[in-house]
């Protein structure tokens, strides 16, 4: 029984991890299964347990309930059936739950807190050295952000040619010291790579969840990319059994984490071996083994993905056009009926690429559009620096001027009556957004103006309601108080890019 | 014969004019014809006249060639035949004749001289008092524009309730004290108009006729709007019959003027009398009876026209999306096989409508996108102001800030080699435009970068071409040269918006 290891209390939609000691010869990632049954009042789970290496399994599972649960833990390399059981005490203060999709096109946490999706991007900031990783938490702990989007992979890509901190497989990488940002773009033909893609290494899966845990403290959502096409290692070109054991693999890991979203792929039309198949077959997989129904969505390059099919949550969009990004949000609500997040909208920054050297502004507009349409937006950074750490892949600290204004976006969310806001059509040219009911209540209008710059605006509502009218600067991050107003009624505005109004009903 | 008055000489391209006293009893306007035919070493065209008032009939003429003329003009109330002859002397310095499509997609002077579209537009600034016509005629006269659209008929819209200087028809209009900016749209159901549609007025037509006669001296074309929607006159709702007298009034008295372009309507949609099959006669009337092949198009409101119908020389496009508009051009080019000009793309200003309230900025930058994609666009100014005079509609003084630019991207145009430039594809993300031949012949390269704002470019052609580079600042008008390079070579820019990159190849 000393191999058998548990805590005797855990917090609601915590992990609780089970530890026994087992056999370390042969492959232990494919010649041995290990998995627990969970029952508590409310809910009975079978789960999927891991090799952690060093003789070490491991069971995770996280309680829904609060009280007294049971289980047991069965192994292929073990006669006997152990048991145990443990007490799931309340949710702390910043413990909500996991997101879940609410009102159709909205999220929130299990609790029922409204969750307003403001992301940002590092791919591999947890490729990257310790330091710049706990910089990375820190700026993110002083941001608005509350999702990042990151690889599991490495990423091989301009401004990506270092090697990882550690690798996913055990194995030797080929030699890419000849690589350089001219000819980087050939290296899907490098050889040299010998990888065991059996055998995974574990340290790299146990910093990756260390990092999960991280932005759990912070709440932050991890939106976990599991595919990508930036690769000079051969991992986006697995054959299809170590493609499954793969995800097997981080589900039977990272699913028990509470804030942990599946992408399935960034940009998975680039991602030559891949068919949708594939992609089909993954999605299953996930319906299958992960036991918790973490959201679940896959990005774009160049068509966006099916976003009906069923195993797909919401919809991650990376914008198909140059010039019109967020502003398709509303059409794709309509489409799929699902929430609608652009996952890439462009990057504020400076760089040689196109979609990496937006203003500020413009992203924040791309934020403010897909707001005012019912939908999210997710940022990126990607400045020149000497040092060429770049927030979008990196992490490190930000630049732009871009994240202090999301935050005052996410505060004019949070003042949202109900849950989340949809595009209401108020005159031809206004990007206007109500509470997302499916009648309008007449009692509260978002009206952004965008790169338009009217010096001022007439209304007409009807002739007795009031509003109280506050003109909103969505640059400067300023409120004013513009009166009560009702009947015909006009409001002056500075004749600045960037305001919106907002009009709540007064008794 | 003393009622017979014409000429001895007339410049090549300028308006030979032919006076006869005739009857005005009747209708002259429908109860007689007149018509006279020209006949030179070159050309022989039968044209018809028109009554002009006060017992005066004209028959007008614009010769293509020089040299002796003779001519004959015949009328249904003189038995006899006039004759005369006269000569056609050389076109002076800035007299190139008319406009016409050359290289599929641009445009030249009958002379061959390039002709690149920098239009605006002054909806009814021929119907302003003629204080401020003169001013509208000095601005323009300062201005980089050769190119105006203006409307024959008056308009009733925001910001235009004022009655016209003249009408149209002999008549009365209905009261329209009661109009203000909040129950114009409900106009159309005024009663009161009392208009003879079968006899115009033809102080209107002198006045217009005028202002054409003032544009082509300034060198700048008359794009002249025959029928549009914002009616309170009744003149967008007249019957088959009464349309075609006025077309071929229209035809006989403007035709002559080389700078005359016809566009049949502005907003053809929503002319809620018309139909398809009205502009496609108008189409088939203009090619029949105007003898010297003016431009003709149609703007539209919601849907482009289908401007592969014969008839149309080249498509008026007014954006249809509020957020891509010239990002268009090379759609269109493909689509159409003519010349595209964005005849609507919003306006410079800060009024309270979405289409009227663009930054400076904006403005220019959708001129390059149209210009570098191989197209045009047209300019228009809607700032409030006390006086309430606004460009868009009455002329008078420009007061925004993309004017000067406009005329700094004409430089630009101007100095590119051959006719015009087209859309090339040089890496995924860039606006790059070459010049519009069916071969890229490598040696000329104008790259737009538009909203976005790299700090650097990285070029390579080939090992051994070399490139004279300059950077251009679209908006700051400066060109500073970058030196000669060539292989593979990075180009430093300075993070700014709105910023070009022209390169030239040298021996």
């Amino acid at each position: 029984m000393h191999r058998f290891v548990y805590p005797q209390t855990v917090e609601k939609w915590c992990v609780f991890e089970v530890t026994l000691k087992g056999p370390s010869d042969g492959n232990p990632f494919t010649d041995y299964r290990i998995k627990g049954t969970f029952c508590g009042k409310n809910e009975t789970k079978a789960v999927e347990g891991f090799y952690d290496g060093d003789g070490i399994y491991k069971v995770r599972f996280m309680p829904s309930f609060e009280g007294k649960y049971i289980f047991t833990v069965e192994a292929s390399f073990a006669d006997k059936k152990y048991e145990g059981e443990f007490t799931v005490t309340p949710a702390s203060k910043n413990n909500h739950g996991p997101v879940r999709v609410a009102n159709t096109y909205h999220f929130a946490y299990e609790d029922g807190t409204p969750y307003y999706p403001v992301g940002t991007t590092c791919y591999v900031w947890t490729h990257q050295k310790l330091e710049l990783q706990e910089q990375t938490l820190d700026t993110l702990k002083n941001s608005v952000f509350n999702k990042i989007r990151f690889c599991i992979f490495p990423k091989h890509y301009l401004y990506n040619l270092n090697e990882p901190l550690t690798y996913p497989y055990e194995g030797t990488p080929c030699d890419s010291s000849t690589l350089n940002e001219d000819n980087f773009m050939y290296s899907l033909e490098l050889d040299g790579n010998n990888w065991d893609f059996k055998r995974f290494n574990p340290e790299h899966f146990q910093l990756i969840e260390r990092r999960i845990k991280d932005l759990m403290d912070l709440g932050i959502e991890a939106d976990l990319i599991l595919w990508h096409p930036y690769d000079r290692w051969g991992f986006s070109r697995m054959s299809k059994e170590e493609d499954d054991l793969y995800l097997n693999y981080v589900i039977a890991r990272f699913a028990a984490f509470r804030n942990v979203w599946w992408s399935l792929a960034n940009e998975y039309d680039l991602l030559r071996n891949k068919t949708l198949q594939d992609w089909e077959r993954f999605g299953s997989i996930l319906c299958e083994k992960d036991p918790y129904n973490h959201l679940r969505s896959i990005h774009n390059c160049m068509s966006i993905y099916d976003f009906s099919r069923p195993w797909v949550t919401h919809c991650s969009v990376q914008r198909v056009d140059v010039y019109r990004t967020t502003e398709y949000v509303d059409q794709l609500r309509m489409r799929f009926r699902k929430p609608v997040i652009f996952d890439e909208i462009g990057y504020e920054g400076d760089i040689d690429q196109g979609w990496g050297n937006l203003t500020g502004q413009e992203v924040v507009r791309r934020f403010w559009e897909a707001a005012c349409r019912g939908g999210y937006a997710t940022h990126g950074e990607t400045f020149v620096n000497p040092e060429k750490i770049l927030w979008w892949s990196h992490g490190g600290m930000l630049r732009g001027e871009s994240p202090e204004r999301l935050k005052f976006l996410y505060k004019i969310l949070c003042e949202t009556p109900g849950q989340g806001l949809r595009p209401y059509r108020l005159s031809w040219d206004d990007v206007v957004a109500v509470p997302d009911t499916p009648w309008n209540t007449g009692e509260y209008y978002l009206i952004y103006y965008g790169f338009n710059r009217p010096s001022f605006r007439r209304f007409y509502f009807d002739d007795h309601t009031k509003f109280k009218v506050e003109i909103i600067d969505t640059w400067d991050m300023t409120i004013t108080d513009a009166g009560i107003h009702s009947g015909k009624f006009t409001i002056q505005l500075p004749g600045k890019q960037y305001m919106a109004i907002r009009l709540k009903k007064v008794e």
